[in-house]
């Protein structure tokens, strides 16, 4: 089956929104076996929808939409598959009454506006879309197939992996299998874990390893494709699991694992809890903690200190330590964590202090230097880092640090883990 | 000028990297009154690559193209081009030398693979590149031109900067304008602002606005093109001020403003500062505030405070308070604002307390159910919310209403801003 992504929106070809949609949606039909040939993104112009459809139309078998089908004037998909494909928009009567429910179970009453996400292509039928008022429109001529989701990432996903997959799953049988398996490392780049593995596996092998890196986290893909399925679970599985043994220490999880929800994960088994203490990240490592369903019972509390007082008052860090090392120093590092650990009353603490820049550096002490320290009841450690990353991606690099420190320091008590 | 852009790449269309490089290029081509029409994304395939570019060519004057310039096999962007412009490749001899040069420079001879980096489409140019081997290509055919660019971001960008977008705008001279202002809105969703601005504007007419919501905030995006830049000027910046007028104390700024650079960029220019405290949002309210540089002048400090324990010892919130009311109420929200703002000595105080899910709710008070409290010298303000996103949506939204109570606060003190 031949597949194309068609994501409509002028934020999304001028360029003011990177378009996610279609590499999700790309990975996702991937897991059905559907291979997408090639993405197009256009404007909202109506003469640039009909064009791009009739392009697609003439290539592909499956054609997935996102965006432009929201209620204002320049949401225009529908109006555009209608009239690409030269069929009448009828108003679907179920679809209005959803729509109209939705609206009175917030205590509003439909604006008028709305009505139009009611209009569906003849002969098509809209998917219920339980996150937002925008159904989504799933269009069949002859064997060629045209599904339409909402933009909004989040209604997208849930009209993808709720009712379009299942039923292009369905629709597919079973023809060719596809297999991938993610393994994580953090704190090496992907030449360093290129040297280490890079033995095990053949550029042009039949299975492929493609190894990418997004803020400190590198993570190995390991996919392979064939007809039949055992075999191909059996080479993929079994090649990431010689990766993870290569790598030991270095890996934090595999799949959909993340370093946050790994460390939640260690400390809600042991029944422990953490303590934070940040400066120069100013609550990402305390916000990736509790952005984990559940974490409250391991996240015991969190203090951003930016100014030297609120290190001394929240924190007890001794304005004489400060004085005498500067506030981004190793001291004061260890100092925050330990004073978080105490006060919070947790079994760890966790401090950083550091320069995230843009400003703030000096010839000593550089943007870019970054303090991460992880206390318990045997004492503190501290790691030393130098970023040359922007202001974010120092940020999201110290915070994972603290997360991999405390990772770390949890498995090696559970070494089985 | 009509220009599309074409990213070649498996791992673009498979959705393995999400391609980055077609927005960036997009908003540089804005800057130069250069408006995409189409993005296209194809895989590494021959047939794929030169249908593309066929494609592209029978509709636009410009095609930018990125990716496949590597020495492996799979990089054949260069006769793909060459191919669909029916032009042979020609070795370029100065290109050649440059490329040695480069490897000898790094102590290394060239790979005999690298040549093939030095192939030129007749009568087209090889662009030099100062961060990589491969060149990028500079093709033109009549009033027609192909530049293709490396797929690394940081040599793209370096090409894309330094020599391509210098040329274009050489060549561009003053053929049309294209002009755009962004107006942000906070609170309400795009069919409430459709309802009161629509009429300024109409779904063809000459100057279009689209409308985009993310995370809570609403933009309108006001755009024209034409051939007279003070015309398409007037036009857009008068139709965003009308639409500013209109929506009032909704708009927290335009163009590359944001929510938290705003509240940042008021505290600093009342000489005042703010203190957090957070529940359910996990330290996203302070990193939101502290990810703008310099915010350390306006952020005193913050207080995650999830247990009921912490919310007592580290805020001052009362336990029989907490006893009385439960954690989620109102009384608590503004006792955590008043306690921030007392314990940190700062000007201003704000506090969330919620439940963002997906556990946690009861019937009396569900998932979504947050209170979110703003506290000056002269009291406290309280907003109840009730949000029906996810985990991470429901803390976003209530971060940034707790940004905009703190921004409409400090704009009733300052009507002109």
């Amino acid at each position: 089956m031949k597949a194309e992504i068609l994501s409509i929106g002028d934020e999304l070809v001028h360029g003011a929104t990177v378009d996610t949609n279609a590499a999700e949606i790309a990975r996702a039909l991937l897991r059905c076996d559907i291979e997408v040939e090639r993405v197009s993104v256009v404007s909202d112009r109506f003469a640039d929808i009909t064009g791009a459809i009739r392009d697609a139309m003439s290539r592909c078998d499956l054609l997935m939409i996102t965006g432009g089908l929201g209620p204002t004037q320049d949401d225009i998909t529908r109006d555009g598959i209608a009239a690409a494909l030269d069929l009448p928009l009828e108003m679907d009567a179920p679809t209005l009454e959803r729509i109209e429910a939705r609206f009175a179970s917030l205590g509003r009453p439909m604006p008028e506006s709305n009505r139009v996400q009611a209009l569906v292509p003849r002969g098509g039928e809209a998917i219920d879309n339980d996150r937002g008022t925008a159904p989504g429109l799933w269009v069949e001529t002859g064997s060629q197939c045209i599904v339409a989701m909402p933009g909004v990432p989040r209604e997208m996903r849930h009209l993808l992996e709720d009712r379009v997959l299942p039923r292009l799953d369905r629709r597919q049988g079973s023809a060719c299998c596809y297999h991938e398996r993610l393994v994580h490392t953090f704190g090496h780049g992907e030449s360093f874990i290129a040297e280490q593995v890079g033995d095990l596996f053949q550029r042009d092998g039949e299975v492929r390893v493609s190894i990418t890196v997004r803020t400190g986290v590198t993570t190995l893909a390991v996919r392979s494709q064939g007809t039949k399925a055992v075999h191909v679970r059996e080479a993929v599985d079994g090649l990431a699991e010689l990766i993870v043994e290569r790598l030991g220490k270095w890996v934090f999880g595999r799949d959909g694992a993340s370093l946050e929800a790994t460390v939640v994960g260690a400390l809600k088994a042991s029944g422990r809890t953490v303590a934070t203490a940040e400066s120069c990240t100013g609550g990402l490592l305390a916000e990736l903690l509790t952005s984990i369903p559940g974490s409250s019972a391991a996240f015991e509390a969190g203090f951003i200190t930016y100014a030297n007082e609120a290190k001394t008052r929240q924190l007890g860090v001794p304005a004489d330590l400060i004085a005498a090392h500067g506030a981004v120093s190793e001291p004061v590092a260890a100092a925050m964590a330990e004073g978080a650990r105490r006060i919070a009353q947790a079994d760890f603490g966790l401090g950083i202090t550091g320069i995230a820049g843009p400003d703030g550096g000096t010839p000593e002490k550089p943007v870019g230097l970054i303090y991460v320290a992880c206390a318990d009841e045997e004492g503190v450690r501290v790691r030393e880092c130098r970023f040359s990353g922007d202001r974010a991606l120092n940020r999201q690099l110290a915070a994972r640090t603290a997360l991999d420190l405390l990772r770390r320091r949890l498995a090696r008590e559970s070494p089985s883990s």
